[in-house]
């Protein structure tokens, strides 16, 4: 029994390095419930089409459905072979005897690879979108618990103007949202049907290939047989797509990081999110936050390593294109949990209101305000903003706050002050910024809602019966 | 006059070494035309919300537009900035005094810069989707002349089975297709509009942020003012759609040059666009191909500059920020004249069929045509591919091709085969390819069909009314 | 027994998919060798110091040589682990009891990670080494029989002038030559031993790092805990090298597959290296070559990776470092077998001189020659190239080379041409480039010296009892 | 006058836009003094070796020495030209008429760029160098004066144990040491000269390249002339070096950021250093910091670029590798003054050791002391780690110091603590820190007489007449 499905016109074995270098079972593998459903989709139609006779299809169907059940079982793929489609192909045969070739007519190993990845990519990239939908989720509830949860926003990680906890929790749903935005696109352009396009070139057997495509789950099958077997595409975007997720999944990892240091002490992460040190007992260090941080290094290297490999490459498939699965699988790997982890970390983590109060106090948040008060008087805000500075350069000398201004002193400064005018407190500060979009509860509250809609909206679309 | 927006807090003047190094008006005053719209936009609103008066207002509009005016004549700006919104400020104090500065009123520089970015990515998007427009018209004109043009099909730059120039071209047609999908979804994601975010919180000026983005042309203002002074994911998202796109270019670009060597002598490029040599007076180099192959390297770079960047900043606003702006004109300035040079090359070329054809025949390409026979005797594929693999190495001991085998040798073969059966001819070969997206004149001229419609429709959206 | 080196703080425990995703054991184990080694002489250096007592140093020597055994035979690790630290420890607890806790003294698992990392870098960089080696010996062994093995030297893959197969060989000895330098200059960097540098701060225990560094085949110890630590220039530097390596390899198998088309035809792949397809039976495809190419990618996936994890980390040790070791395993996986395979392929190819010498006629190879010519006999060069260009330009008009037109002929195109002068052959041209380092048989045969001189001080070097 | 090196076998002029793509003048006018020193030690070969007149060479000469003269004041080069090379040929021509051409024998464009480029490197490279030695001055002058300033150690951002300023700022000493170190080797590498390599393929005319090397000041001529202008390793290998430099100064960015914070407040930026802001009068903003961590992504950028350009490229010269000046640029442009600006913001901070002190209270940085004391009594460091453990978790709950539980409670925990034993105050903790490379002051008095020596070698080196 031929284990390689080629040889014909080679003569002498294969280089054992060479072999082991090559293959890709070790890691396609993971494909094998792709490879049955979409051989299971083809043999049907060869069926359907008159190419086969029903008593093959059923019997390659049957020997399908056994191996299904024997990779459930953790039994296949036992023995090595160059690749999941091989493994596949060679187990069928062990079964059913040679009419397990005939599975083979009409499709390539080319068409088979690229359908595999697609399906792996719409099924995990489907799992993702769920996730950061329940990551939305809890990000909504906890801004509802925290709008009046003053905090000081930060430019430069130095003090700005008082924000609350809410408002800054929102900031990521809205990131996350574009990334649900970039993957339902990423997705739908990812639902075209390679399979028929066989080598190359298509093919002259009379197939059906909208039939397989609908069976799939595809929009389409491509238009273009030599497009068809050499696009990747689909697996960078997706990658992409991963890329910026991470991105956004690394500052909010770097502000917990920060958050958590003593010196800030915003909040604590649970036990169950943290660890310790082998040598110092008193360690409770957020690992878990650094770790996702790390490996967002990963996933940019994914995504380099993709684009490397398709610069320059010549239609249709080159071997290049091999190097896809594993930077998919990667990415996929290091993000999915890192958004259920995320959700978890946030849903348990001890938030320390006092702390954000604190430090809200520090480093004149209210400035703006002040200066804020003598535009509106008239001053033309470049001149207000210059008195202000010095304003603060006085209360860094005196070590007081701005509000500690009298009004009397502050006539001395500039006569567009208001009579009675003093500076306002870091609550008044906060209320006051009703801007659309602003930090004030009143603008957050306004906010909150349109994001409670969006998170009902996919909870609805997520549990009506899928129509893509 | 202060040249600085800020200052009154600091003593001492800064480095000048710091200042040069921080310093963005030597690249962003490619941003001059967008601030002067968002500022007007910005004032006039301030007008009709009664925060500063008409006649402030128009005396700003009036200056700006001449400020608009001596950039288009190149005597702005002349002087020394921090930036291009220093560089206007400073601009219109000289000419109106201290009122200009009332145009900072409930803006800051955090969100005027990511207003001007997110302008000159909708604008040149637009340009960049135009581009892709043009460049798929030639794919398909040149597709119609040559879909009877035979031409070796190659997978790993071997010949695999016979296609037609125009089926090759498509491919890339389709290509671009995902291109102009994903540049669309990007800059609908990216038609956000962040002025009014102020620094980071909003503000308490009340201002009307739904009617600056109306009249700037986005759809809509961000929803959360900490996301709109510290998002970049429209750079990321603009950046990785033209990696992908120099991605598509340098394939083609590197078949260019392959087919260009005297070795394969498939086409020729125009003098206007191929290169001589200091040294050799024979060359004649397809040097263009080969700089926007390596030019997708520097877009790779400028993405991987970009995800670096912005990973593990906290919010709101940093100083690294400022890096987003050359990695996305370096981008653009790469993307869009490739694209253009890229129509101009293969409209201008020359096109050897003749070479083409000689090739189409070497390799044995209707191999897989002899087993897909015996396949549809009954042979299992397995089985009639391992036959024909013998046959191919006897045809290379003779040194002769598999259409010169008889039918009386092919029986010996196997029994399958009919009895009067021969190797078919390359014509032969690509006619039967007739499967839906297959390479035969018929397929492809449907395939054509479809793509011709995908044109006019684009053309039709681009010469009505934009409504986005 | 507590299975986790820390946890007297905590309160509750770990959540499983946190703990999954933070478990370095997956593959860490891999350094299993080198955290047995390193612990070896960490407790001997305690006895030593009287730190331990020689008993326990004897009991936990025996338990770390008996674990040593049941990792050869693949019996440990069995049980899950955070890390292989952590397996190490629980093993020898079970083994020898709470004196194995006593291991840990005066390390931290900081310096052990770091310790670890850097005796596998210093281990595979010098087999990685030691297959350069064997590379740049199949390169010059395979130059020595082709010096006179005419073929076209190319520039934008255009034919330029006339080189040798030996000659073009060689330029990729030099290549491996600058690339064992930098190996060579990374592992001299990276022979620092953290060991001793404790959690981050040294340690008040009285140990003795020099012995530990000496033990263990280091230069020295790390002059600077913190940095001890938290340095992971090793793996970049390593990486980076791997990087540059790899695009070499890259650049040769791009020739080796353009080489291995039908239009070029120069080599052929031995069987033993190539592979087939699935369904066109005609098939030999290099792809082997392509996957080397394809890999690139992915190494430098792995440098981008590293160094963006880097990127802006606090000192000292933060989790984020734990993404230095799959980056470094996956770059040495990919290149150490890409070096064996490239030798193995140069010296089972078949090499087709005929057909380098027929394409070598090709494109006017010796315009520059005759350019020369006329610069020789005193007009300026630049003259020369422009008189020459016409020349060609007349050739393909003709149809005709450049040998082919008379020295009355040449005559008219400008008198500076001797009488008797007509173009010279391909051998000829090639003969006269005599200039150090230049591709005339005479200056590759002196090239040729130098390599072997190289290979052979290296095959020497490598054979004398290292000192390093 | 031809303004094109090239031409004589193109009909019809280049398109515009082409041309202005491919043009290199933009940039690589700045290796304009590169271009005169090679060109004049070329030509003056050209003179000795009789290939040449000398009057010719005299004529040449000192017209290249005119345009030097032009250049430096700012009038070369005004007219548009395909590159460098052109632009100086086209001057010469204008003021020396046909002559000119003749400097261009025996040379080609190839070995010219890299020539000129190889220059740059060495002259950059070395001014990095000695920047980094100052850079390294000052951290060592900071050192001195902080050898008793206690501050905490972090691991993952939480006190770890205490430590000193000195002793935190030598770790990025031995980090610039390191890139010293790569730096070095680099520069050695890059000492080869590919001039009179020619086209590709060395030349007919009887040069000699180790004189014009020599001159030069290169270690030898590159021994193999197709790798002389093909090879690219010298830029990648600079702008890997700068890649790992400028992480190491974004790790000190990211510290100095997190330490201006008014939550830390352990320095501040000098005001020259630092910026405000257009909308908040109270900022100051560690800016410059921000601009060099975000600037670290560009340099990778750089570096992935100029991999992946490389990446697959046939030899010898490919258009392709006109992409290197500018990456190379670009890395040197961002490091450079990023060295000095960090050197002077060091110098120019203001430090406070009293908020240190009072962080290195924080977090129980003694925990570790207290199981080595345990460690050091018998017990397995294991177990003590488990109940100082327990203890840490008492404190939290008193919310006392560790130091607060009096020797007889700690007695209770484990019969292993001395009687009068109680935990040590952090100065002890730190003067405990002794072994070598260890936080103890006397250890890191020990760490900077180390430093100091390869600072004043350093030093002694760069006033020594340069041999290499």
């Amino acid at each position: 029994m031929a284990s390689k499905m080629w040889g014909g016109r080679f003569q002498g074995g294969a280089d054992t390095l060479a072999l082991q270098y090559g293959a890709s079972l070790p890691f396609d593998r993971r494909l094998t419930i792709y490879e049955l459903t979409a051989s299971t989709a083809h043999v049907q139609m060869l069926g359907e089409q008159g190419i086969l006779e029903e008593r093959e299809v059923a019997e390659i169907v049957d020997a399908l459905g056994r191996l299904g059940v024997e990779y459930a079982d953790g039994r296949f793929p036992k023995e090595p072979a160059e690749d999941i489609h091989t493994a596949v192909e060679n187990y069928l045969t062990k079964l059913i005897g040679p009419v397990a070739g005939k599975l083979h007519t009409a499709r390539s190993r080319n068409d088979q690879a690229a359908t595999d990845l697609h399906l792996y990519v719409l099924d995990y990239g489907t799992r993702i979108g769920h996730t950061i939908r329940d990551l939305q989720g809890a990000l909504v509830e906890l801004a509802e618990q925290h709008v009046d949860t003053i905090m000081p926003g930060f430019t430069h990680l130095q003090p700005a103007q008082p924000v609350s906890l809410a408002h800054h929790l929102l900031a990521y749903f809205w990131m996350m949202e574009r990334d649900a935005g970039r993957l339902h696109d990423c997705l739908n352009r990812s639902a075209q049907c390679p399979l028929g396009a066989a080598a190359l070139a298509g093919t002259s057997f009379p197939i059906d290939r909208q039939a397989v495509s609908d069976e799939l789950g595809f929009d389409a099958p491509y238009p273009n047989s030599l497009d068809a077997v050499s696009d990747r595409d689909f697996a960078v975007e997706l990658v992409s797509f991963a890329s910026i997720c991470m991105a956004h999944l690394s500052r909010l990892c770097e502000e917990m990081i920060i958050w958590s240091s003593p010196q800030f002490g915003f909040m604590e992460i649970a036990d169950a999110y943290a660890t310790g040190s082998s040598i110092m007992p008193q360690k409770k260090n957020p690992d878990l936050c650094e770790l996702i941080r790390g490996k967002t290094g990963r996933v940019y290297g994914d995504l380099q390593g993709l684009l490397t490999m398709l610069k320059g490459t010549p239609l249709a498939y080159n071997k290049d294109f091999q190097e896809d699965k594993e930077a998919v699988f990667d990415a996929v790997d290091t993000l999915l949990p890192a958004l259920t982890l995320m959700e978890s970390m946030l849903r348990t983590a001890t938030w320390k209101p006092e702390r954000m109060r604190e430090a809200a106090e520090l480093g004149f948040p209210t400035a703006t305000d002040v200066a804020d008060h003598l535009a509106s008087r008239g001053l033309p805000f470049r001149e207000a903003h210059e008195i202000v500075g010095k304003l603060v350069r006085l209360c860094i000398e005196r070590n007081c706050a701005l509000s500690e201004i009298s009004a009397t002193e502050l006539r001395g400064f500039s006569g567009y002050f208001d009579a009675d005018y003093t500076a306002p407190s870091v609550d008044e500060s906060l209320a006051a910024r009703t801007s659309y979009g602003g930090a004030a509860p009143s603008a957050v509250q306004a906010q909150l809602e349109e994001a409670k809609a969006i998170v009902k909206a996919a909870e609805e679309a997520a549990t009506e019966p899928d129509e893509s």
